[in-house]
C-alpha cells in the first residue's frame, strides 16, 4: 500500500507513483522467484483531485503493465485524505523461494550496491549535495525503482532464502536470520565508492545510508557456496553483479558487520511506520 | 477498500468494520459463485492509533476468517490520514458466473428484501425514527452485513448472470443490463412491508430506500425460467426466499419499473465516491 504522505517523495510524479505502487509488489514477486500473472489496484482519491492526475495515475499503472508483462485486471476507488495506492498482484508458482530456509555457513548475496535510494531522498527531501552523475543515478534510484524481476526468476533455484530490501538491509538481514533460525556476517557492506564518497561530502555514515535506508528495491538472499559460479554467471547474462556480502553462522538471530577487528552489532532498525 | 470517513457509520466498531472490509469481497465472490480461499489486507492506521483499536480489528479479521472459512494470509500496515482497511480475496474457480451473461426474457431475481440497510443507515446517521424490531434488523444489516455466500455457490450453475448489490439495486440492475445488452422491467420492488411502513413514517419513499441506497450485500441474477423451481428448492434448503422482481427484455439498456399502469425508468444512480 503505497500512501503518499509517507511513499511518494518530492519530485515525484503521480505517474512514477503508480508505477511504484506496482514495483512494490513485483519486488516481492521477485524475491520468491515468481512470475506475476495480474494486479488490482484500490484507489484512494482526494475530493478535488484533477482530472489530469488520475490520467497520470492511469498511465503509471499502464507503464508497470508493460514493463513487468503483467495484466492490470481491475480494482476500487474511493474517497481519502490521502493519495492511496494499494496493489494486490497473483502469480501461480510451483516452489516459492521462502525467508526461512537459509543454513549455516551459505553465502549472503544481493543483487545491487546500497545506498543509492536513501542517498537519493536525502537529496529530494534534505537538499544534500551531491556531483551530477551520482545525483541522477540516487535520485532515479528513488523515483523509478526497477525490482529485479528476471534475475530473482532465473535464481529462485539456486537460493535456499531470499527477500526484497523495500525496508532496508539491516531489517533484511535480520528477517532472515530469524526466520531461519541462523546468524549472519557481514563482512563486507555492499556499497560502492560512490555512496561512500556521498556520505563523506554530506557527513553522512556509509552504514547508515547502506543498512538502514530503506526503499531498496534489491533482492537479499542465501546460497551454498557451491552454487554460487553458476548463478553468478546467469546473473551476468542479465547484466546483474551478484555480490557476496557475508556468511550465515550457527549464532542464531545475530547480524554483525565485520568491521577492521572487531564484530559490530547491525541493529534492527530501519522504516517504521507509526513511530 | 474500506475508509471510514464514508464506509464506516456511526455505532460500528472497529470490529465491525475490519468484518465488513472482508464481507465486502466475499459478497463479490458470492455473486461470483466462487468460494474463497484466503484473502490479504492493506491496513491504513492513523498515527496515535490506540492499541485497543488495532487489537479490535485484529478481531474482526479473526471473524471473518471463521464465519466464511477463509484464511487470513497476511498483508501490509501503513500510516494514513484515515482508517483504511483494503481486503484482497483470492479464490479459485473453473467457472464465473458473469455479469454479461443476461438474454432476454429471462427472470431476474434478488436473494432477499432491500431497503434494510438504506433505513438502517437513516436510523443511525439521521436519527429516522422506527419501531424497535425495525430498527434491530435494519442497523444490523448495516453493523454486520451478510453476504450470500453459500447461496451464490449453490446457484451459479443455474445464473446466466450475476451481481452483489453493494452500490445500489439500481446501478445493479444497470449494469447487469449494459453488460448483457439487454433490458430489465422490474414488476415488484424487492421490499416488504417494513420497510414500507419505515418509509411513511419517516416520509421517504419506499422506491429511493429500495433503489438507490447501497450497503446492501445480496446478490441480483438473471435466471432461465425452466431453472427457477429447482433454483428456488435450494435456496429454500439455505432458508433463503428468492424473489422474482422482473425480466429481461430485448430493449438493449433500458430498465424500468412497472408502477399502476405506467413503466417508469429507473435511474443509473446510487453511491458515487467524489461527487
Amino acid at each position: 500500500m503505497l500512501v503518499d504522505r509517507t511513499d511518494v517523495p518530492p519530485g515525484m510524479s503521480y505517474r512514477q507513483a503508480a508505477r511504484k505502487a506496482v514495483a512494490m509488489c513485483v519486488s516481492d514477486f521477485s524475491a520468491k522467484g515468481v512470475k506475476p500473472d495480474s494486479f488490482l489496484i484500490s484507489l484512494g482519491l482526494r475530493s478535488g483531485v484533477r482530472r489530469e492526475d488520475v490520467v497520470e495515475l492511469a498511465e503509471g499503472f499502464r507503464d508497470a503493465s508493460r514493463e513487468w508483462g503483467v495484466k492490470f485486471v481491475g480494482g476500487d476507488t474511493n474517497e481519502s485524505a490521502d493519495l492511496i495506492v494499494d496493489c494486490s498482484m497473483v502469480g501461480f508458482a510451483g516452489r516459492v523461494v521462502a525467508r526461512s530456509g537459509a543454513k549455516p555457513d551459505q553465502l549472503v548475496v544481493t543483487s545491487g550496491y546500497f545506498g543509492y535510494s536513501s542517498s537519493g531522498l536525502k537529496i529530494l527531501i534534505k537538499g544534500a549535495k551531491a556531483r551530477r552523475g551520482f545525483r541522477a543515478a540516487a535520485v532515479a534510484s528513488v523515483l523509478n525503482p526497477h525490482p529485479r524481476l528476471k534475475l530473482g526468476i532465473a535464481l529462485a533455484k539456486y537460493f535456499s532464502s531470499a527477500m526484497d530490501s523495500s525496508d532496508g538491509l539491516a531489517i533484511t538481514l535480520h528477517t532472515l536470520a530469524e526466520r531461519s533460525g541462523v546468524g549472519i556476517r557481514v563482512d563486507k557492506l555492499p556499497c560502492d565508492d560512490e555512496v561512500r564518497m556521498f556520505a563523506k561530502r554530506n557527513g553522512f555514515s556509509e552504514e547508515e545510508l547502506a543498512l538502514y535506508g530503506g526503499e531498496e528495491y534489491e533482492i537479499v538472499a542465501t546460497i551454498e557456496r557451491r552454487h554460487l559460479p553458476k548463478a553468478r554467471d546467469v546473473a551476468a547474462r542479465l547484466d546483474v553483479d551478484l555480490l557476496v556480502i557475508g556468511r550465515t553462522t550457527k549464532e542464531s538471530g545475530v547480524v554483525s558487520l565485520k568491521k577492521d577487528q572487531r564484530e559490530e552489532r547491525i541493529l534492527r532498525k530501519g522504516w517504521v511506520h507509526l513511530s
